[in-house]
């Protein structure tokens, strides 16, 4: 396809965009062109908007048009929300009126047996050169252009801080609720991109643009099937060549993957073909939807490891030990041997006789913020150690609140990676977005911190 | 040991006694002693308390004793916070003094390589006929009768409304922090009980006192290690075929059962013969805390289920493929097929031509609350279908809030199980709680609903 640059696919109309029409705007606040307008004014996108319906005169006090036609203004994209039927007389439209980034929203092509009217479509947009993403999917988000594009109100579905994690889905749904559920975890966002039937702009496209979009460090991947596997297994090879690719496969099952087919008509295949892809190309596999969160949040925080030594901290011998039980099942991790010399020192520092000093370092329910600085800044100092999961029960009455600054200006050094496991109610929810807003990585369950280390030495040792 | 009433235990004085002597109470509030004490009153207990120690006159105003021979009035329970030299003085006074039951906070003993102290104490205790929970615990709480006797602030960590979930843990802190969350999630407890070092009264005895207990329905142990193993074998038999039993074992590898010797002295043993022995009795294995905690919630809720068929309900494709791919993968569970009548009649009243009548049933993007009842209302009446998950996405805007009066109307008939899952943010949260105050099962993420359901349908099978 020409409109290629050096093969990667230009996107940066999608997300840079300085002028947008939204086609199939009403008054209805519970339609799908209403919410997409709003949501971009009130997201405080600073280019122009105009909104189009040839039944409306204005919207919110701003002049609405009967076609993309009547707008003087250059356009760089169009969102499309009108009914399947009258789609391809708007993309015609919008050709004609040199727009040549189209988001189509609209639904009730391929995925519920309508691929006659897709393949028009697709044939309609690619001879005409023009990019398009979607059909039947919820839009797109930039957090760093407020460039609000999904067709949920902001009232449901919070939208998270900007950030380094981008989020490419083919299910809009799964991703606005994991969105909602990452703006209340603190997690950060570069860009969500929920791309449906990938009627033309496909996951290997946007994969490839966002190897290049410099504030994208980590790439999450919701995914049923894809139609051209070799592109598809090009661009993670080069991708995650620089940049970790978090998979969450759907319709690995026969049954899933019928499912699949009546959804974004993908043509899910066998799964063992898609995990063979993974593996080669080392892919990040999320069993689950929870496993890919924190994942993301992990890879998004930490960018080096030197090795697998893992140093367990913790005011809770149970949880010492289930750290250690889920270290030893991982199978790419140690547990770390600390310096004698090294824990020597410690010891005469820390003379509490029931503390544990081995690994786990069990600094017992009555560490206090103190005891925990001295041993984090032990661990920090011995080369045996090249990761440190630091377990903090706040129930316990001696750790006061300043322990959140000392975990944090450890984690700011970046001298080797904490993580930080902590269980508990709405204090410790509290703590723990401190932490967040800090960007140390915390985690609820001590398996957790585990499997997301292990992923992150999988990684980092096969790059 | 001739105290066992009919072969178990009576351990009515630990959870339901009317006079409490607090052995080490202090003034100063971080101590042990003090909190308990504070606690107990904060609980809004009804009994009389009574704080010992020789060097205080009074303690908020109530008279405090020096030793429990100055106390005239009879006593059911004394909680001991001295230090460990001190704890056999005080037992053989509280003997005298005729309290045939101690529950022991100190630690110091056999965890910590004193066993000598430990087996003295267990030898007069054993001789005098007194029942002892700890040494090395945290303590325990009867939600029913405001008997909290954990020593942990109630600042720091929330306690559960009464239910019918008891929590057994070996690991104080682990138990601490897991009620916590509990807390913070509606999970309603009916007792905690941490048992440290099982000098006396170990996780056997416990259990077959929870089996008699009525307000107990399911039971969640955290294990380290036990001593008696043919004790254990035959007490899981026995209660695992009233109530069921989740059992978390810490341990189970190499490093973790090593790291278990000195947190509770626990002979932690072979994991294989642990999950041989839980396999043989129908004990659920949680595989981790996380899991344990929607395991414990489900077997609260959901006492009943027919058979395996399920059927799953969603407003969002991906997350239906998801659940797909769980069931597949649970191993006992079916997809329901809806009978053909009921379907059809459901396809007139739910005529949107994008809806998938199939399982996943998909109700799309679009869904109000009016055609998740019909669909609900549907399913309850097709014996084809056993179970319900069912997935609500609240991001969408036409999902009123009534939907909470839907659910939890249907949820309350108890015809089927009905499991919710629900992925989002504060809003999503609100919902949630909503439903868990109903009394209904919600699941963060779909996997958990399936796992908690497949754990229930192998339970109510082999029992």
């Amino acid at each position: 396809m020409y409109f290629r640059k050096r093969g990667v696919m230009n996107l940066d109309n999608f997300f840079k965009a300085k002028s947008i029409a939204i086609i199939g705007v009403s008054r209805n606040p519970a339609k799908i062109g209403h919410v997409l307008f709003r949501n971009l004014l009130d997201a405080g996108y600073k280019g122009k908007v105009f909104p189009v319906n040839p039944e409306l005169k204005s919207l919110f006090d701003i002049k609405a048009y009967k076609s993309v036609l009547d707008i003087k203004d250059k356009l760089d994209l169009a969102v499309i929300a009108v009914p399947a039927e009258h789609v391809l007389k708007v993309v015609r439209e919008c050709n004609e009126k040199d727009i040549k980034d189209v988001l189509i929203i609209t639904a009730g092509f391929r995925e519920t047996g309508n691929k006659i009217a897709e393949n028009e479509l697709k044939e309609y947009l690619e001879l005409h050169s023009m990019r398009c993403i979607g059909v039947n999917c919820l839009g797109l988000i930039d957090f760093y252009h407020n460039l609000d594009l999904i067709f949920l109100p902001r009232s449901r579905l919070k939208r998270p801080e900007p950030g380094n994690i981008s989020f490419v889905t083919q299910s809009g749904a799964l991703g606005s609720a994991i969105l909602d559920l990452c703006s209340a975890n603190g997690y950060k966002f570069s860009k969500f991109i929920s791309y449906g039937n990938a009627t033309v702009i496909d996951e290997s496209d946007i994969l490839e643009y966002l190897l290049k979009d410099k504030t994208t460090d980590v790439i999450c991947l919701y995914l049923e099937g894809v139609k051209d596997g070799e592109k598809f297994f090009k661009a993670l090879k080069k991708v995650t060549r620089k940049k970790p690719v978090i998979v969450m496969k759907g319709g690995i099952s026969d049954e899933g993957n019928k499912a699949a087919k009546s959804h974004t008509g993908a043509l899910a295949g066998k799964s063992e073909v898609y995990f063979g892809i993974f593996k080669q190309t080392n892919v990040i596999i999320a069993d689950s939807l929870e496993q890919m969160l924190y994942y993301a949040s992990t890879f998004s925080k930490i960018s080096k490891i030197k090795g697998s030594k893992v140093q367990i901290i913790t005011n809770g011998g149970g949880y010492g030990i289930i750290t250690t039980d889920a270290i030893a099942a991982a199978g790419n991790l140690k547990l770390a041997e600390m310096n004698e010399k090294i824990k020597n020192k410690l010891k005469k520092e820390v003379s509490n006789e029931l503390v544990s000093f081995s690994n786990p370092l069990d600094l017992i329910g009555d560490a206090d913020t103190e005891r925990y600085r001295k041993a984090i800044e032990s661990c920090m100092k011995d080369n045996n150690i090249d990761a440190i999961i630091l377990i903090v029960l706040y129930q316990t009455p001696l750790i006061t609140t300043d322990i959140i600054d000392v975990i944090s200006e450890f984690s700011r050094l970046k001298r080797k990676p904490v993580l930080v496991v902590s269980t508990g109610g709405n204090f410790t929810r509290v703590l723990k977005d401190a932490l967040n807003d800090e960007d140390v990585c915390t985690y609820e369950f001590p398996e957790h911190a585990v499997k997301a280390l292990s992923a992150l030495v999988r990684y980092k040792g096969s790059k």
